[in-house]
């Protein structure tokens, strides 16, 4: 094996590979629309396919919602065993009018595609398909045994991997689970990401009246749902981005003082991250720097909102309904069941007379933190500074992978975030995109990792 | 002239008057909608078309936006002039799916006409043409003149007609105003509304960030736009229905200890009118009846709000942008170019950091109160009486016709508002309708008005 010949290797098929990946992108496989399950079908198939050239003998696993990708080198006694996750369901794409060229027709601007799941998460996925790939060429076969784990309903609660993994816990048992879905530090700056926030979804819809009713007739004399739902969302944060349902912080562990100093060094550019998305700065909850308010402090958004009439023009109406979407985002040790009893509860307090209300939550994670002492994590920083030219930051994150907690408790295997995105990427928002030299910078870095991997004279003892 | 030949010509004629009534209900003229532009003309040629065979030479005036409808019958020195006022244009439709039959194909129910417009206010509106046709036949001509007056703009400020009057004061002079946009106090209870409330609408648009984010990359650290929509429009209106906009209540005028009682011994029923609506209680300002908070009190509602991801499932997204629509009614004394500056003053001071806000307001209307001491409504009294079989009642209205106010100001003209409508009628909502035993004692009403109004001997003195 070579490091020389498998860049070689690299090089002669970039083209290739990026021409794979956006085919790949043309499929709008996005998961929560159930209109598209079909589409995210046709993702998970492109992937087998794309699989079945390696003759890893992949496997397209069905289940009640949308389908898993497996697929496995063969096992080494032995020797460690990494797993790969990854999702090829996308986010929805609306507002679709501000999108500068169209989501699913992948557009190269300024050394970057634009597409719907470019970064999130089809992009970032393929570098490790196309690293094995180069050193599978070069190597024949690898001294330890590779497993893909991909889904298609990570943007929508990995309910189906959830309940296929502990149920196949021999089949995936593993050392490490290597997962690309995520941001670099900045630019050039690679990073390995140790911690990641966890998430609570809500849908919360009020009613009122049975109909819509006329403003003049009935206005001052009946409970206005959409005043009704101001008022409730308005007793969930206060003003100073401080989350008001009882007992929210109760479980938050603090901040360390090292971690502390350790974000405050980090080479932030608050302005410029501010800028690129067009605010002057920041806003959040007090006391905090906005990494801090990021990574390590949990949260409180409003996702959606809708009531009565949004067209053009204006129409008199005392609207029946209003309901909003929304997340809180979680930091280790909160628990998800925890969150929906406070907020239930909360809200129920708050519901006025005249309005009923219903609560449906969608799906929970816990938050992650990560051990460094892992030897992964070492083999990651040698990839990652031979791939980058420069040694990783070691980072928390504010997005949530909801199912990386629950795969690697349940495999008690170590975690490598290794994310190859950029923050204005703008995963879940118009104009998704992702540069193309980090792409093939990931797809080097993975195969770096593979040979490092190779190196190791045995299992590391767990 | 007699009476009994009128009302023998309306019960020959009632199965036309529906049909015609039916035709022009099928027009989906929406005025709030610039794409039916086209319906609202066409809902005016229809009426010139009706008007023309009654050979009043009507004329269609066209405006910068919807066309106007006019027309006159010969003027008669010394004698009054009666102008009818009504409008064709009708409210969107939207949330579509809540139509029992589609809007704009008439559907007889429970003796009910359902369709968009059906009550508010083809239906009303066609009452009075209906009538002064079967007095023409029956008379010839009438020892007074009358004036139709129709506009397509009513549901979207009446830009057009506010324009029209003060230019066209002498075309329009008049003793007395006669409308029929509203409704009746109860079944067979017709009613003589003598106040209506006044009305200003706004619309709010908060913008953020430059574009919708990642909710976990961003959130805790960028003022979220939807939260900052809840929490102005909390500031806007507390739990008890009270407003909470500075001098907002300065020219609220307080209701009379003679009111109060006159309301409170209304046979209003308070479960029966909740009840209707799907709600067992009324909500409001302390206090306050419900008939108080309805007709003499100003409100404040959320007509409509919009943020971010409103689509099926879930999407993890901070939005850049949230908005409402929303109106107060007013009561008279209330100024709303006063309102809007209150307003503006009061939530420019909310407006949290990182957020811009955007105030557009539409149209703003004067509430009105008329005097019961004109002859007119002693001859409105008699020709409901024999009409509907019982005397009216007294009442005020909820709702805004802001036209109204403005001609009788310009005009200095008596008002008779006479609605043949209901309450239940779902104008403004979805399953609009209009009972159609009303209509016809709409006519009949309208027709005796007419021959009251015949028997004045001169002019009745300003």
């Amino acid at each position: 094996m070579s490091a020389e010949s498998i860049d070689q290797y690299l090089d002669d098929n970039a083209q290739r590979f990026e021409s794979e990946f956006f085919d790949w992108l043309r499929i709008p496989s996005i998961s929560t629309i159930p209109a598209h399950a079909g589409d995210v079908k046709k993702a998970a198939e492109w992937l087998v396919a794309r699989l079945s050239r390696l003759e890893l003998k992949p496997e397209l696993i069905e289940t009640k919602r949308h389908p898993l990708v497996y697929a496995e080198t063969p096992h080494i006694p032995g020797a460690p065993v990494i797993m790969v996750y990854g999702h090829f369901d996308v986010q929805p794409v609306d507002p679709l009018e501000l999108w500068t060229t169209p989501p699913f027709e992948p557009d190269i601007r300024d050394g970057s595609v634009f597409a719907r799941g470019a970064t999130d998460d089809k992009g970032q996925l393929l570098t490790h398909v196309f690293a094995v790939e180069a050193v599978l060429k070069d190597m024949g076969a690898l001294p330890f045994q590779i497993k893909f784990l991909f889904e298609g309903e990570e943007e929508d609660g990995s309910e189906s991997l959830t309940e296929y993994v502990p149920t196949h816990k021999d089949k995936l048992a593993c050392d490490c689970l290597v997962v690309s879905d995520g941001a670099m530090f900045g630019p050039g700056q690679p990073a390995i990401t140790y911690g990641l926030r966890g998430i609570m979804a809500f849908e919360l819809t009020l009613t009122g009246p049975k109909q819509d009713l006329h403003s003049g007739t009935f206005g001052g004399a009946v409970y206005n749902p959409a005043i009704a739902l101001s008022q409730m969302m308005c007793k969930m944060i206060d003003e100073h981005g401080r989350i008001l349902v009882p007992e929210f912080y109760t479980d938050v562990v603090p901040l360390t003082e090292r971690e502390r100093r350790q974000f405050a060094d980090m080479p932030f550019d608050e302005s410029d991250f501010f800028g690129k998305i067009g605010l002057k700065d920041g806003f959040g909850e007090r006391g905090y720097t906005s990494l801090e308010r990021r990574w390590a402090r949990p949260t409180f958004d409003i996702n959606g909102m809708t009531s009565g009439y949004q067209g053009e023009g204006g129409k008199t109406v005392l609207p029946c309904k209003a309901s909003a979407k929304f997340t809180f985002r979680l930091v280790p040790k909160q628990d998800p069941a925890k969150i929906v009893k406070s907020v239930e509860t909360h809200l129920r307090s708050l519901c006025p007379p005249g309005i009923t209300m219903q609560l449906d939550y969608q799906h929970g994670a816990n938050g992650l933190l990560v051990s460094l002492d892992s030897p992964f994590v070492e083999a990651a920083a040698k990839a990652l500074e031979e791939a980058f030219g420069c040694p990783p930051f070691y980072t928390r994150e504010g997005g949530s992978i909801p199912v990386i907690t629950l795969v690697s408790d349940v495999l008690e295997a170590d975690v490598l975030l290794l994310g190859w995105g950029l923050n204005d990427d703008n995963a879940h928002a118009p104009n998704e995109k992702f540069s193309l030299a980090d792409f093939h910078s990931g797809i080097r870095a993975s195969a770096r990792l593979l040979l490092e991997i190779a190196k190791f004279q045995q299992q590391p003892g767990t």
